[in-house]
């Protein structure tokens, strides 16, 4: 499927080139706005205005939605008043408070300017409410209905207003200062058996609503465990201003997800996607972190030199090193990971920390004890017989695998805990994960293995 | 709002201990069918169908398909025949089947005797399709609609059959051997200015569909890029089979982002929530990658016994390995997984790989570039003149940087290229992260480390 709309694309953009313009008109007309969308990111600068023109009216704001903000940005400049005007009016408001944000402001001034007086009300009322939550990404459209209306009524409200409004599927039903009393969805409306009964029979009184303020990764979740199409945003005095839509929970999805990812990984979240960062973007992302732990391993090189003359009397164990330090910061990284993912779930709570510390226990103990098993035969075969390095002795190979026994179970309690704190101390868990916690383990298995390396060598 | 509901939870459940039935009756009827199942996880075995008998019909459905396997099997072998019968009937088929996929074959058998028959075979034939497939997650409950329905007729239809379906919002017009012609859109049906207006006339031909062994994951990213409620499934014929629902998409969406992530930090993907899992389950998930890597650094051994020589006429040397290792494993993750990560939103494609190389090559020029003058200020005031280390020569601190700056170049160019190399041959590139890349980096720093000492320092 991908691969055949790639020949699609490619013959689209020929045609624009050749100057098609009638034939490609009637193709674009048939397809998808996110589509169309993807169009523009193969164009030059100058064809985007021109292909954008071929689209009709309604296609033509869908597919400005979907599109990139450079491209947006270019077009609007070009844009006629008339243009714009025509643009805007197509979209719905959430869709274009997020355009405005992504704009320099002489542009924004230009599209609050030619919105009408209501959108731009909406579009300035959306932008006040703090980045990132349940305000900043509803859309005040939505279907309003009263208590005593009968379902014939409501069904012809829906008729009447629904046009314009992002969802018709489900509608509130508000008093008269605007609180919410309840929902009501269309499948109700349609199925309900007597055309007129009254709204207030029929309704959902019990709601689950978020406020302007919740966080948007909450509001998220709340729709992937109650399957919802649409969420209520209430003011403070539970008066109704907005829905926020399942496929804007979607976003904020993948979003949050990208960006555990990326702090997983020991980088700044990023909002631009890989494509349209720049070396300069990424470098800028991913240094601060390179930085820190490059410095912090300071700790590992004291450690080292301290214990020079214990290396220097008993050369194989330098060789050992990394594998430690490596299985170590493995298993370290698999519990933080897991227990980091589990809390953004909303799987997990700080309360569960005891059952969360004594199932890691556990695990780190067989983990602990198989690793140690097996590299100790591994290093008994391979590198003392079959490689014939004779430094390493019985008590050796005893050494190594008792410090990566302790320093797998230590790595996992680490893995497990630093994340637990962070979530109590309101931090973002997913900062304590691999980088963060090899550096500690880093340091823990050096110690552990000069420890063992001591008390069994003498050295 | 959680904790509010915790509180709540608690008070349920001492209504249970106290049989206060009627009251707590009255309280369940008011809840969401998700927050009622999260009440049976605080339950002990023997509580968990006296609970339940306090649902009334709809709700007892809707809640057990949001409960866990264990419970819904306790529940399932305590059922009468005919409480087994009146929740199957209220379940839809694509729920229905994904509890009979948890069930041991005993509870299957059972759940299909009782199930009518036009479930048993839709249960039936969902089951047949590929794990992981569209087919395997789609619904066979839609509405359907025929070319010539008026808009009037449709609606009349909808209401007759809407009731069982799983979303009446999105209607199918297929022709008479099911082959899919369009859609129409319950908005698109009560805006219509005309009631006798055809389905033809109004419907959406252009369609977007999958077929059921289309892989849910590319499933999950049409809804997530098209914002559709609903996705039609066909056969080879293009004869309609079923749809997937948004609510799908977004759990297929969730769990691939958790796969992504586990096999991103060395961990076999679980099904089960980490909650759920023991740690025998942690355990086996977690040991073969442990193993895997813990082997493989026999690698870094070997390198390391071979330049014993030159380590001892330098001892400074060793205090520098675990740092060089780290950083070069933290940058050639930090590429690994952004590039991972676009592959996954569909964001990068493989014949992306020559811009992913290049803007991958300057990012790593420049953090290789800061982090090696940085470094080196860092190990001559520090580890020099503050600790007094005079082990270390200014060619030392040198060859330290010069490896430090290659090693963060060659890791970063592994760590993009890996993944691509990895989608190209259609495994999954989030294999190719973290641990992997970490065990392929700490071979080429060391060696890029001891080829510089044989260089400035002769040794």
């Amino acid at each position: 499927m991908a691969e055949r709309f790639e020949i699609v694309e490619k013959a689209l953009l020929t045609m624009l080139e050749e100057k098609k313009y009638a034939v490609l008109k009637d193709i674009l007309v048939t397809m998808n706005p996110s589509d169309v969308a993807g169009l523009f990111d193969g164009l030059e600068e100058k064809q985007i205005p021109l292909l954008f023109r071929l689209l009709n009216k309604e296609q033509a704001a869908e597919t400005f939605v979907e599109m990139e903000p450079d491209a947006q940005e270019l077009l609007i400049r070009g844009f006629s008043d008339n243009e714009l005007k025509e643009v805007l009016d197509e979209l719905y408001v959430d869709d274009a408070a997020d355009i405005v944000e992504e704009m320099p402001a002489n542009v924004v001034k230009r599209i609050l300017k030619h919105a009408d007086p209501e959108m731009r009300s909406s579009i300035n009322q959306i932008l006040r409410y703090p980045e990132y939550s349940a305000g900043s990404i509803m859309t005040t459209e939505y279907v309003s209905l009263r208590l005593h209306m009968t379902v014939e009524e409501a069904i012809l409200r829906i008729r009447r207003q629904g046009v314009d409004k992002e969802t018709i599927y489900t509608c509130y039903v508000l008093d008269k200062d605007r609180t919410l009393l309840g929902l009501v969805t269309v499948k109700d409306l349609l199925l309900a058996e007597d055309d007129s009964t009254e709204i207030a029979d029929i309704m959902v009184k019990n709601l689950i609503y978020v406020t302007t303020q919740t966080d948007q990764e909450e509001v998220a979740r709340m729709f992937s465990k109650y399957n919802f199409l649409a969420l209520p945003v209430v003011d403070g005095e539970r008066r109704m201003v907005g829905i926020v839509t399942f496929d804007d929970a979607m976003d904020v999805l993948e979003e949050e997800a990208t960006e555990d990812i990326e702090l997983m990984s020991g980088m700044t979240p990023s909002e631009k996607p890989y494509l349209k960062s720049s070396p300069v973007d990424l470098f800028k992302n991913r240094i601060p972190w390179l930085m820190l732990m490059m410095v912090s391993a300071t700790f590992t090189s004291l450690i080292i030199t301290s214990f020079e003359d214990a290396l220097a009397a008993q050369v194989a164990l330098t060789a050992f090193i990394p594998m430690l330090m490596g299985t170590g910061g493995n298993s370290g990284s698999q519990a933080s990971v897991t227990v980091i993912r589990s809390l953004s779930l909303g799987e997990l709570k700080f309360r569960d920390i005891g059952m969360v510390l004594w199932k890691e226990i556990r695990t780190a103990v067989m983990c602990g004890i198989a690793l140690a098993i097996v590299c100790f035969i591994k290093i008994w075969l391979v590198d003392r017989l079959l490689m014939g390095n004779t430094h390493i002795t019985f008590l050796v190979d005893l050494v190594v695998c008792l410090a990566l026994c302790v320093t797998v179970i230590a790595a996992k309690m680490v893995g497990c805990m630093l994340p637990m704190a962070a979530k109590a101390v309101k931090l973002d868990p997913a900062v304590m994960a691999s980088p963060f916690i090899s550096t500690i383990v880093d340091a823990l298995s050096l110690l552990v293995y000069f420890l063992f390396a001591k008390m069994l060598l003498g050295v």
